[in-house]
């Protein structure tokens, strides 16, 4: 690339004073909250579904009760403006909620009984066996930089822990410390009020803490949102354990999205427009932000993305998040293969223009890895192709990713495409744009590494709530000491498969 | 202990004369195999389910009608009797084609359609998402020694991996490689006429062969039954690859058994025949043997028991294993804690007679780690308690385990046992006995480490398949480029959670 500026010589504008940062947990501090959680486990375990979904309702009321607190408290911190905020903090309460909903049902408990059966065609007899999940125990959670309330203190992962029946130990984000602080206090207040244990939920600083808690033996698993390095540093201790625990992190994705001739010839400036919608939300902050666009060379898109007004600046998370961007752009700067397509006056300034880069299919051919490097920032590349088979050429030098895209008509041959990108990614979008998660029953947030280190769950959904579950089986039990999922009368009213067959 | 005779000095009877084991996979060798499980992977992921479910039966079938083959070369290399390995043959057969079964349902791949919602609560509209499992791609699984049908060639991994639609590529055991390589056979042939993809199984035998495909990024995830030194080390490959991947990893277990003072007033010699019995179930060379039972001092069972009647000496699999076994006695031997409760006549010779020691609760409160340790062979360890309290205490010194037994009576206050030993183990069993798992939909054979290194799932059983699977969302797919489980009309008629709600 040979266009972009040098970064201005004149002081970056100074950052909004945020408020003070909270003091990292001490050694004595952490023994302390890691004692509770552990003390927690066990009658958080034993309570009803039903009964952790009001601990999650009175959350989700105390959350949305504080949001006129809470919310200018985010925008000191990482800059994100106050209506994107609000519909976080909205979208946070909502998922606490959808998890009660999910513990009201039952149906994630997977309650399974197989009567004895002395016929059982294995050459032996079947006992009576009778499967269910119980939590795993205290979970750490590491909370992201990007998304302060949805990924946050009270975000998915710790929704999705505590609905399980695991108490949390939430490893606050750097960058939005006093917004963890005050949040996590509102949790732990809730919590209390409704009876929870003591110890289910409390808040760490520090990375040395974090990585001291990930390390403990009362700690059984641990989640992670964050970047390539960080989240695959923390996975290496969790598996390096004298005991290994799953560490379930959302890392890192470029989210490539594919542009069929049909596709840009009959609507090639809507798909234009939807990109730089897409590239530039939340400055480039998201986790799916696409990174890629492969279309036809010398398409209408292309065209229209050399003329498109791109948004203007946009302050970044935090100080450093900006020098990492500024330093993967200074990278792609130097990389021949790569050209401006079009970019703001000042795409190496604090705040970032955004930029469009450009090169050719070739070139992505040539070079994948430095040109599918992870940019957090408002900056992708597009990537023109001469012949519309090389989408599925160009498709299978990905790595693992969290979503992929196609545009494409009714009339597509796309199949291959399909089957490529269905082994790259967790998600796969048709016409739409994969910024924006839905919390929903069918959501899928995850995918191959490096995307995540667990391609076999979710971060997003109901779903998410398996990562902290294990599954017991009780043989030959009298029916009193049973838990009530498994009993013969079935008092909670749990779907089940009973003998092979599904009840409910 | 102080009462094991020495180690006899003549020489260990010579092991009967095996075939000639197989040469290890050369690197050329690997390659090709690698590269042909790789080229097997879309082809065998595109089948129907149903269509998967054929091959399983093709291969039951196969495996049935060379049982008179393939017995006696297990018999051969692994001094297992007849009996016992044809009822290990047929319990193979059966499991292959209950995951047939499975297939057939289609419940297993958890089928979820949220219909496009602009009303969805979260605040912004509701994509129309769907999300289903497809397979992970080529599977090493290594075989065990002690199970050379059911958790070896075509054993439970095989089984379940093949069923989820993986390729698999096998790693022999050294214990049983002609036995590996004939039963290899019989599987690639009769996957090969039921018209299965080249490539789709394959035999490799060697450790470094093994860890070799272990690093291989075209493998995409591990399964493993055998001890926890080996299984750690594949367990330390597979998560410090680049691209780290799921490794299934069942390793060693105590399981331990523990019997309320009512139990053994009431039934204390039918415990200690049954005790007997399972510990020396196959010269103790079961993952669930139990390898501790914790009794009242001065009751029944321990008086039964040193009178008791142990079977004769058996050979174990092979020298390897008679060695390793011969150690730990030793080591037994050497610690003061321990004193023999009644051994056969040649309890360090080979073959070996069995041995029972006895300690108190005193001592594996102090020594739990030394009174635990893996004892792969006919040794148990008798604990004895004065107080009824101390079984909770005891409890809580074992590490993750695949089981743990409780014997009692119906008016025994055992709740908080139940609840420790749910947390520890895998399965929990009530007046039975850990050896013989069988293989149901409820079925749980896993545990915390050490126990497995992934307890959030399950080595034998239906939801054994569960983990050769990764869910995929599709986000705005027009129908005829759904996966046909996700299509509106339900072809393969799989059950479904359709908007939140059950269907099928």
């Amino acid at each position: 690339m040979s266009a972009v500026p040098p970064a201005p010589t004149t002081p970056a504008p100074t950052t909004p004073a945020a408020t003070t940062p909270a003091a990292a947990t001490s050694a004595a501090e952490l023994e302390a909250l890691l004692a509770a959680a552990h003390g927690a486990a066990r009658p958080l375990a034993a309570l009803r579904p039903a009964e952790r979904a009001r601990l999650l309702d009175a959350v989700a009321d105390a959350l949305d009760a504080a949001a006129d607190e809470l919310v200018p408290i985010a925008q000191a911190e990482t800059h994100l403006a106050e209506g994107r905020l609000r519909g976080e903090l909205k979208r946070t309460t909502f998922q606490l909620r959808l998890f009660g909903e999910l513990l009201r049902d039952g149906g994630y408990l997977d309650a399974r009984i197989d009567h004895a059966d002395p016929e059982w065609p294995m050459g032996a007899p079947r006992p009576d066996l009778r499967r269910v999940r119980v939590p795993v125990g205290p979970v750490l959670v590491f909370a992201a930089s990007n998304f302060p309330f949805a990924f946050s203190v009270a975000g998915g992962d710790t929704a999705s822990a505590l609905a399980a029946g695991c108490p949390v130990l939430l490893k606050a984000h750097s960058g939005h410390l006093e917004l963890s602080r005050r949040t996590g206090a509102v949790v732990a207040e809730a919590l209390a009020e409704a009876g929870a244990p003591e110890g289910t939920f409390a808040v760490v600083a520090g990375t040395a803490a974090g990585a001291a808690a990930l390390r403990d033996p009362r700690i059984a698993a641990g989640a992670f949102t964050g970047s390539i390095p960080g989240g695959r540093a923390l996975f290496d201790i969790a598996s390096s354990r004298p005991d290994p625990i799953p560490f379930y992190g959302e890392l890192g994705s470029n989210n490539p999205v594919f542009v069929t001739e049909a596709a840009a010839a009959s609507r090639g400036g809507e798909i234009a427009r939807g990109f730089v919608g897409s590239f530039t939300l939340g400055a480039g902050q998201f986790c799916t932000k696409p990174g890629t666009l492969v279309v036809p060379a010398g398409s209408v898109v292309v065209e229209a993305l050399r003329e498109a007004a791109l948004p203007p600046a946009a302050a970044l998370l935090n100080e450093r998040i900006q020098k990492g961007y500024a330093e993967v752009l200074e990278g792609f700067a130097a990389n021949p293969r790569l050209d401006v397509l079009v970019q703001g006056p000042s795409p190496l300034a604090d705040p970032p223009s955004p930029t469009l880069l450009v090169a050719t299919a070739a070139d992505m051919l040539a070079e994948p890895h430095a040109l599918q490097a992870e940019c957090f920032g408002p900056t992708a590349v597009v990537v023109t192709y001469d012949d519309e088979a090389q989408l599925v050429t160009l498709a299978e030098t990905f790595e693992g990713q969290l979503t992929a895209t196609i545009h494409g008509t009714d009339t597509c041959d796309v199949a291959s495409l399909v089957e490529v990108l269905s082994r790259k990614a967790g998600r796969v979008l048709w016409n739409e744009w994969p910024t924006g998660v839905s919390v929903t029953y069918a959501q899928q947030h995850g995918g191959p590494y490096p995307a995540t280190t667990a391609a076999g769950t979710t971060s997003v959904g109901t779903a998410a709530i398996e990562r902290f579950v294990r599954p017991v089986a009780y043989q030959g039990f009298p029916q009193h000491l049973l838990p009530e999922a498994l009993r013969e009368d079935n008092p909670l009213g749990v779907p089940r498969l009973v003998d092979g067959v599904r009840e409910h």
